[in-house]
């Protein structure tokens, strides 16, 4: 389907590299502006975190194991697998009487500058509690022991991820057409730009039943703990500080973006389609400075959008733009 | 202008990423086969380092310097900067009586896994020597010795790089709109995907003239080296072996991949629009086994091509294809 002109890479005088993609701002009510094709089945990856998290709440499994807002957050996060976050998900999985070889979502090497670089150089393998998403399967675990379910939470039609399938249904308002394996081992459900849209809008109009009490907690754990939602110098803590917790926004794999703005009652749902994040980063700043929550001069936008690109001589080679018709 | 559907990640049974571009064969008299639109302008970047470095030779410098044919394949690379590589450029300058200080290209951390962690785990800074353009530029510092130019043989005006673009507009057969910095600080002319498919089938078509002789040393020189070219696992060098050495292959940022074809008497030019490097690793390798040099049953052009991802558990989560219209 035709996709939008969203962001262009410019060096020098000529535009060098561009990058398309599909974009919906929805309100309570629907669709209140969009870019490219709303119907565009993607894979949400790490942006749907926290509906996956939501019959972690909603089970009372969150409750039962007296689980803090600072662990919400972490269920809702891609983390840099920084020393704060390996040792929060540790405590967690201790918590609950288990342990990182409970863990399902397998082992790659952190983000986090220093931690990589304690690895690195002390020969040392990362663990599960490493992985990005650990903080989401210590979610899982803790629903899974509510359920007392299997141990291999992660399979497609385990209660676990068959609970994680119908909030998804039901907040996107779609029946998914089917799923994907995800790095951590995890069904991703597929849905439409807009059915994603739609569910940040519900996100950011909760009601007063369960769900609503849920997704309250659930944003308001993005919002107060953006360090537990990524970490130092990743897009989503930094916007989230940038706004001063006024909105939540979460990124996923492929270049998904999504944000939920909760005073203004909208839910915002993008994906490039090439797949690249500097341009799901850019978007996501662009839509947010035009709702007027993001100051496109702030250090944190200007970095993500707009801001001089030097090369290691610090010369100044070019900019990344927002393409024509797409806001500035 | 309109690009080509060339490359899809697939996860699961759906897509979940799409690259688009455009590529030109030419032979010696004009456009073989063509996808997207072969007037698009674009930054060559790394891919045109042959051509770059046709007056070094063309000027007599590089026999008046010794240059060996070892050193001649560095001067069209883009290393990793492992110590083969670092040394190489080290003696080379040596030898013409100067040092790191002279390269104008900065620094920046080497992506040979080896000197990236020696370096990295001894608290060491990345010297110039490890630029991964830093063979290209040992090149320019020798020509710029035969020329008798100023230290400053990155500036646009400067004699070494002014003959770099009249070699540049000569073989492209097209005056260039414009250039740009590159990420070493030399200027980057801008040409049609045309041109540099047209001035790669000049380098498979070389004929009895000095430039013709030029052209042949260079294609030898990166067929005979290949891991001065690039690297130890990367695209280029990994190619290069899987063909046996019967084509160059010189990748370029922002997704550029060029191909010469001597025995065929082609040349390739391809940009992904987006500026993935993934998808132009698995467009060049679609096309050089469209044309028969590459089998695409061979270990390397599957991992580029076709191979199942995996995640980090192992699991299979999806895989690169070409899109319908862009040869499998």
């Amino acid at each position: 389907m035709r996709s939008a002109e969203m962001i262009e890479l410019w060096r020098g005088d000529l535009p060098e590299s561009q990058h398309c993609g599909h974009a919906v701002i929805c309100d309570a009510h629907g669709v209140v502006e969009a870019w490219g094709q709303p119907a565009q089945v993607i894979f949400p990856r790490s942006s749907c975190k926290m509906i996956q998290a939501l019959p972690l709440i909603e089970s009372g499994a969150a409750d039962a194991a007296g689980l803090t807002e600072r662990q919400l957050a972490l269920a809702c996060a891609s983390h840099s697998g920084a020393a704060l976050h390996v040792a929060a998900v540790g405590d967690w999985l201790a918590g609950l009487g288990l342990a990182e070889p409970d863990l399902r979502c397998g082992t790659h090497m952190p983000r986090d500058a220093a931690e990589n670089r304690r690895l690195t150089c002390s020969d040392t393998a990362p663990c599960q509690l490493h992985n990005n998403c650990s903080g989401k399967h210590a979610g899982f675990l803790t629903l899974n022991r509510h359920l007392k379910g299997g141990p291999d939470y992660v399979e497609p039609d385990h209660p676990v991820q068959q609970a994680a399938k119908s909030a998804f249904e039901e907040v996107t308002g779609e029946v998914s057409p089917g799923f994907g394996i995800d790095g951590c081992s995890a069904p991703n459900w597929a849905c439409s730009v807009e059915g994603l849209a739609r569910a940040m809008a519900r996100f950011a109009n909760p009601g007063p039943d369960r769900r609503g009490q849920a997704m309250r907690r659930l944003v308001d754990a993005m919002r107060s703990h953006p360090d537990m939602v990524a970490g130092e110098g990743r897009s989503c803590t930094d916007l989230m500080r940038a706004m001063g917790g006024a909105v939540a926004v979460k990124t996923g794999a492929e270049a998904v973006f999504v944000a939920i703005l909760p005073e203004q009652g909208l839910g915002i749902a993008l994906k490039i389609t090439d797949g690249a994040t500097r341009a799901s980063e850019a978007a996501i700043t662009a839509l947010l400075s035009h709702l007027g929550v993001l100051d496109p001069a702030h250090p944190v936008a200007r970095d993500l959008l707009g801001a001089p690109i030097t090369n290691c001589r610090g010369r100044i080679t070019g900019e990344l733009r927002t393409a024509a018709g797409f806001p500035a």
